[in-house]
């Protein structure tokens, strides 16, 4: 047992129980091939789904083996991984790229390190890792992974914002920095402005003294949603119907012309944050909460120059980007530390998944990001 | 007289009577002020107009006075010019840039050089020259302009080309150009493909062994026009209709996919190029001939990764990037000469403004490019 470094008595209690447990229940053959001495994570709780479809219908809460733990590897326990809708959206199968069945759910999360494998040096049970870049599999108790794919974090962030950081707000901030070259006193436009993403683009431009000008919808609660944004650092928010003008601009006071929009809605709501732009400026689009295509004139083209591009985060992960991703997080989640950048979330235990499923699905309403608490 | 370097005798005696004209038309005042051994223009015929509106309506043809010809300053004989649609379209007043009136028409065409200024030294008499970037006031039989405007081109040049070679021909050589870049053996795609631009675009793309996928709409006479697209080395045509298939793509064959789309309809045109285009595509819209907007998904921005841009000849020649533009004009021109680009264009006598005028404005059907000979 030399080579097991683990974090707590209990934790070694949990493996040595777990090892016990896999010795007896598996044949005589593959006793003879692993011997007792191989590093084994303790059984993890997962949720798996083997085929494509409704994730409330498809997913399921399993036992899984214990995983072995090779002399690379880490076993984390997690901690905590947020229902994302990019994770609804794979368990669908509606994504250009489908994951392979049977999967355990989950792209982001973090967690506390259970053991390392025998080469691992630069990891110690008990420090706080999260998965960077992104990998699949988070939902469940333990996980499994080469020592490459974790990031350690400082041990004072907010659980919450450590398991989160990823797919929210480095979305926000490689669409403040990768399209046009913003400085101090510039303004960005944008529409879904009440989402985690946009809320995150109105703290990070604040911390970048940049302005934002912010579009909601007409509901019930946009006064008070035009409130929490203004706390944030918002310095316009508009309802679609107040945007209802012949000149959009006009409404901008002394703020100079956006050279940069960020649409998630698609439909009017993106017409709107066109219309706000400044000539030659761009529009990012990262979302289409309304379903709606966008609709461009021919002469905000030609005359106007204006540009429209697409983000997607699993693509920038899957670039030579990616490599420099872990600065950027750790920048984020020293906000995060600092409180300059807060987002609504619901930590759920994990025993309630099926709730917190249903709720990320939209299905009880509008609700706060679901975030898994293990 | 000994300033007075003039491209024959008929020309000189022409240039001595205008100045008597102008001496014996002007009151006595103006005369002590101007000696007669200023240098003067030949009067012009101009067409011209004093408000924007309908062209027909608002355009006549007069008799200009005498230009003053300055040191610097380049008299040229206009021998042709086309009517472009930008043309009618400023004089109509749409461009968002509404020139000043009164206002001669016209923004390109080619003249021999009739007399120069004394401190102009690279320009002779019967030189043959193009306004290049492009500028004003081209639709009339004698234009003066300082010596920089104007470019020297060889005189072996078909006139029809020297006239028309920079409105359509750079557009269609800087689109190729501009967004991305393109290879021997790349692919691209473009609907409209049988307008002067989409045919610059096929035979500059078949000069550097670049594939064209062209669009065309479904119409009487599209067979001859894909035939005659394909004589100018389209590899592939479409009819709208051909189109209306699940998989556009594979109608490619070997073709790679476009890495760039050129669309000058708008509409369902439009989506058939995007869709056409490889993963991280570009479409650069240049017009908009159905008048229908540009409408994409927002998928095709988040997971195709397509861009939409616009391209406006006015915009890159007021750019410093058309300081460059006269080696690309030299260039295009070399093709025409080596009739590697030609387009069909119907010369007209300037005294017939007004039927090529209409023919120029769609109201007698589709039509060849007008182009006016003085």
């Amino acid at each position: 047992m030399a080579l097991v470094r683990c974090c707590s008595a209990s934790a070694l209690r949990a493996l040595t129980g777990s090892l016990l447990t896999q010795r007896f229940s598996r044949s005589s053959s593959s006793l003879r091939v692993r011997s007792f001495s191989s590093l084994m994570s303790p059984p993890s709780t997962a949720v798996v789904y083997d085929q494509h479809g409704a994730p409330d219908a498809v997913t399921r809460i399993i036992k899984m083996p214990p995983a072995v733990v090779k002399e690379r590897d880490v076993c984390v326990k997690m901690l905590a991984s947020p229902i994302n809708p990019s994770d609804i959206n794979r368990i669908e199968g509606v994504y250009p790229v489908r994951p392979d069945v049977p999967a355990v759910g989950g792209y982001e999360g973090v967690g506390e390190i259970y053991l390392v494998g025998s080469q691992v040096e630069d990891f110690s049970p008990g420090d706080l890792v999260i998965p960077s870049p992104l990998t699949s599999g988070m939902w469940q108790t333990y996980v499994v992974k080469d020592q490459s794919l974790w990031h350690k974090v400082s041990k004072d962030t907010p659980i919450e914002y450590a398991a989160t950081i990823t797919v929210n707000p480095l979305t926000a901030l490689r669409m403040l920095e990768d399209f046009v070259h913003l400085k101090e006193g510039d303004t960005v436009v944008q529409n879904g402005a009440t989402s985690i993403v946009g809320q995150c683009i109105i703290q990070i431009a604040k911390s970048r003294n940049i302005h934002t000008v912010n579009i909601i919808r007409d509901r019930a609660g946009s006064n008070e949603a035009r409130e929490m944004l203004k706390k944030l650092g918002a310095d316009e928010v508009f309802t679609e119907t107040q945007l209802d003008v012949k000149n959009v601009k006009s409404l901008l006071g002394n703020l100079p012309e956006p050279s940069i929009g960020f649409n998630c809605v698609g439909g009017n709501a993106a017409s709107l944050v066109m219309r706000f732009l400044r000539q030659g400026g761009t529009m990012v689009t990262y979302g289409g909460m309304s379903k709606k295509p966008i609709t461009a004139s021919t002469s905000s083209f030609i005359f106007k120059d204006v540009s429209l591009r697409g983000f997607w985060l699993q693509k920038w992960m899957n670039s030579d980007k990616a490599n420099d991703c872990r600065p950027m997080i750790d920048n984020l989640l020293e906000l995060a530390r600092e409180e300059k950048l807060r987002y609504e979330m619901e930590l759920v235990p994990f025993s309630d998944f099926k709730l917190a499923l249903e709720k990320a699905m939209g299905k009880l309403g509008s609700q706060p990001k679901q975030v898994l608490q293990f």
